[in-house]
Formats: C-alpha cells, sequence, structure tokens
C-alpha cells in the first residue's frame, strides 16, 4: 500500500507518494500563490492528487490514506484547516475537497508534528520511542513522539515548545510574550542578532560577506564569517549557540529522550552547530549518573519532512 | 487487594495500607533519622510494614503490591534507591530488604511522580487523562501523567520540571544552573524574596509578623502581610506569582494538559493564589481557539499524596 502526503507550505504545495518506509517513489508541486482564494488552492491541491495518481498508475485502491501538513490551527476531527496564517486560508473543509478525488482517509496535522512523524519514521528518530523535533525556522517548532506516537495533549494543540519563555521580561515574541525561546533561537533571531552585531563592528567579516547590503545577511552569514576566523562573527555564532543550549537542556530535564533533533535551514551547520551545542549543554541537563544520556542530532529528512510526515501520519497516532 | 505506600521523606519515614481508590485504611511513621546508617532506616521500614499488617490482620495474600516514594536516584528495574540526597541512603537494595517481610512486588518511584500517581487515582486529576503536577516545597517537583500513565522518559529521569531556565543568567540553581524556574517559584525562593524585601521595607508589615524576627519568615510569611493590605507584601506576591505564571503558561504551552495540579504548602493559599495566577497566565498560554483550555488547581492529597501514590505506582506504569 501507498499513502499520500501533502506540504502545504507558503510558498509551495508540495505531495507526494510514500511507500510504507516513508520513501517517495512520486513528488510534485505547484506554487501556493498565498493571496489566491481557498478554492484555487483547495483545486490546485486536489489536482496535485490526481496527476500523482496519473503518473504512477495507482488508484484508490493502492491508497492507504491522504494526509495534509499545515502550520496553524486544525480540526483533526472534522479535517478541516481553520486558519494557516501564512495564506488567507479559513475553514476550508480540505478532507471533504481530497475524498471527491479519492475516497480514502484523509488527516490533517500541524506541519511540525510532521517533520517529527517523517523523522520518527524514516529519519534520525527511527528505531527510537521518545524524540523531540525542534525546526529552526522563521519560528521554532516542536513535535513530541512518546511510546513511538504522536504527543499531541488534550486539545491537539501542545508542544509548542518555541513558546517556552527563557528570559524572563526578554525579547518581545510574536505570541505576545517576552522572552520565549523563538525570540533568542530561530532563523528570525539569529539574522537579528547578526545584523545588530554587524552593525556595532562594520569592520567585521560580516558586512564583508554580503557587500555590505545589510539585507542579504542571512542564518549562513555569520557561520560563514566566523569560519573565516571573525571575533565578531565568533561571538554572534557562541552566544546563539548557547542559548539554544539552554532551551534543548530544558527539553532534556522535560522529556529525558532518546533524542532530540533538531531540523530547519541551520542544521544544516552540521557538527558546527551541533559540537559545541553538546559542549555547553554539558552540566545543564540534570544529573542523572549512570543512565543514558539524551542525544542531540541534526534531522535529515529536510525538504522531504513535510510530505512523509503528512503520508504517514496515521502510524503515529 | 489492598497496597502498601511507603513515603520515605527527610524527617520521617511515613506508611499506609491503601485501598484500590486510593483511601488509606490504616497508616503510621516513625522519625526518619537522617543521619542513622542504611541498615536502621531500612529495618524502621520493614518494622513499620509488619506492623501495619499486624495491625489491620492483613497478610501477604491480601497486599497487591508495596511501593517506596523516594526523592533522588532510583534503578526501577532492579528495586533500588541509588542515592536519596536528604539521607545518607546510597545502593539501598530496599526491594530485596522488603521482599523477606512480604514476598509481592515492590515499587521505587520518585517522590514527585508519587505525589502525581496519587492525584492522578485519588486527588484532582481523578478521570483526566493529561495532566502535569507541580510541587511547591523546597524545590519545584514536577510530575507527569500521560494517557493515564507517568511519563518517565527514555532513562527513567524525566520530569524535573523545576529545572527549566526561565531567565538567562538569572538566580543560581542548585543544580548547577542559573535561571531555573525552582531558583524563582520554590518557597525556598519565595522566603529569600520575601526577606529581601523585608530587609529593603524595614517598616513593611513583613517584619511585624515575625516579632523583627527574619529568620522566622516562612512561605506564608508574605501572604499574610499582604491581606493586611502592606504594600512591601502584595509587590513580594505579586512579582512571586507572576514568574510562577510564567513557567505553568510554558506548562501549557509544551503540554496542553486537561489540568495543571499545584501542591507543596504555597497551594494551601487556594484561591489567594491560583485566581491572580490564571488571571496573569491569561495571553502567555500559546493561541488555541476554541479549543478546551487547561485548567488550573489545588492539589488535594496534600500529605497522604506520598503514601497512596506509592502504594499505586502499579497502577499508572
Amino acid at each position: 500500500m501507498y499513502y499520500i502526503g501533502i506540504d502545504l507550505g507558503g510558498t509551495k504545495i508540495a505531495a507526494g507518494i510514500v511507500d510504507e518506509e516513508g520513501t517517495i517513489i512520486k513528488k510534485d508541486s505547484v506554487p501556493t500563490g498565498r493571496t489566491r482564494k481557498n478554492e484555487e488552492i483547495v483545486n490546485d491541491i486536489c489536482m496535485l492528487v490526481k496527476k500523482l495518481l496519473n503518473d504512477t498508475n495507482l488508484s484508490e485502491k493502492d491508497i492507504y490514506s491522504v494526509g495534509i501538513g499545515s502550520p496553524g490551527s486544525l480540526d483533526r476531527d472534522q479535517g478541516i484547516i481553520i486558519a494557516n496564517f501564512n495564506l488567507s486560508f479559513r475553514y476550508v473543509t480540505i478532507r471533504k475537497a481530497i475524498q471527491e478525488v479519492i475516497p480514502v482517509p484523509v488527516y490533517v496535522e500541524n506541519d511540525a508534528n510532521c517533520a517529527a512523524i517523517a523523522e520518527s519514521i524514516a529519519g534520525v528518530g527511527k528505531g527510537v520511542d521518545y524524540m523531540v523535533l525542534i525546526t529552526i525556522g522563521t519560528g521554532i517548532g516542536g513535535g513530541i513522539i512518546i511510546n513511538n506516537k504522536l504527543y499531541i495533549g488534550s486539545n491537539g494543540a501542545a508542544a509548542e515548545l518555541g513558546h517556552m519563555v527563557i528570559n524572563l521580561d526578554g525579547e518581545s515574541c510574536t505570541c505576545g510574550r517576552k522572552g520565549c525561546w523563538e525570540a533568542y533561537s530561530s532563523a528570525t533571531a539569529f539574522i537579528r542578532q547578526t545584523k545588530a552585531a554587524a552593525a556595532d563592528n562594520p569592520e567585521s567579516k560580516i558586512l564583508e560577506l554580503v557587500d555590505g547590503d545589510m539585507e542579504k545577511i542571512d542564518a549562513k552569514t555569520a557561520f560563514d564569517a566566523a569560519r573565516m576566523g571573525d571575533e565578531t562573527a565568533i561571538n554572534v555564532v557562541d552566544r546563539y549557540i548557547d542559548i539554544l543550549a539552554e532551551g534543548l537542556a530544558n527539553m532534556v530535564n522535560i522529556f529525558q529522550p532518546d533524542l532530540i533533533a533538531i531540523g530547519g535551514g541551520v542544521s544544516k551547520e552540521g557538527e558546527n552547530l551541533l559540537a559545541p551545542l553538546r559542549e555547553k549543554m554539558k552540566g545543564r541537563t540534570f544529573f542523572i549518573g549512570d543512565l543514558k544520556n539524551t542525544q542531540i542530532v541534526a534531522a535529515k529528512m529536510r525538504n522531504d519532512a513535510g510530505i512523509v510526515g503528512a503520508a504517514l501520519i496515521s502510524k503515529r497516532m
């Protein structure tokens, strides 16, 4: 049997047909066109599903289920995307629309949770019962696997791990609180920190790397400048990793998972990020004697996480 | 069938016989004598078990299991208390000792987890699948119930909820980190905050209430002075509740449990604590639309939590 996964992103709608193990056998995408009407986007999703079935010569009897990963607010029972804040999407009865194309079970799930499912089934969390996934992007997304199942809490809205205050009266967060982890450790925050350091230290390599254009600074710039030995960049990266380590140590003290997977663009730095991160976490996680320590690793499903996780939602519910 | 629960505290060893519903039918205690040798304490525990059986005319065929709640580090598989930092207890094979008195299954569990089990079975968490218990005492203890089972993580050491940093580079914590929730919201921290405010404001009612003796200030003093309208005390209590609310809002964003139960001495303030706490949490928990909100309530098992939770460990594993 096969599974269809749809990743409803802000810039593109990606969909794929996935096997039991989480391997994508065919994928496709269309631009989201975020200002378009609900119906146009829903039509494109249905069209993508039809096209995938045509291209693979598969039919409804080969497909176990369809899943859609979306940020924002969802009604899992009714199969409705209540609000995707990246789009103008509101109260979209996506299950109903898809079932008109293919009458199989249709699941909706939060995109960060889909990424956790993907890592759990086909990524770094394979074979592990307890995993926390942190996605470092515009914000900090979280997904929690407990006893090999997705943890969604009593109301389905759990795992907003980025919205854990780690600094009282600290940086303002998009959620309205002050001092959330996300306000320090998201890629957005890291870029802001890099820009501020570059402005304060115009002689640093940071500005040189972006030809003096502050707006070109991204989440890689400080790492690149640090690799060139630039003192300002080294300090920015060090402080960034330091605070990220505080949040991750909190996750360990709360969950003691087998592993924490770190996804999102920043995680592409690999050991440049992970080695100092693990070092800084030492002594911050609660004393557990000879017990097994949580592994800190980079997520590996990358851009496919959304499709694979959405496709296999039912395997982790 | 009945269950025996033993609460190994720093000042007394309490034990009781408990029924299926968590009602204590007989209990007893002896002073711990924390400087005594392992064997003397183990002997007292065994003696207490024998005495309870004698007093109730019950025998091994009436007892389903024995449980021991202890702070510190445990080996659940082997039934060993590795270290109870309140006592000089190290590597005590307590299961073996108790099974010489009564050959039934013997469980060991962390004391904060026992308190969570007690609330889940016989207290405010009855009938609820997802609960977080916070015990405000010398430190901040945590216990997590997920799907009606105790959550202990991959290595058994999860739920150190007090050791979540909520203030970067903040107050020093006993665990070695800076800015842990416990360093702000434990009873110890609250007393420290009350003393500091009293020292800075010698005209406040706080010092009056303790006859000018700073050392008599406890976790109730500031609440008492605030009730008398004392401005200094009102501010201390307000700031204390404010930071407690930040930590609890973190718990909601992470777990979205049905309820959070607050135990320990400070929780005896009841609505004086809970009403402003709930008010301050508004807007700090992540937007969940029309979804069900986490209830914030006082724990109700009080001093019996340790016995009842230890007795019924097997029901939440």
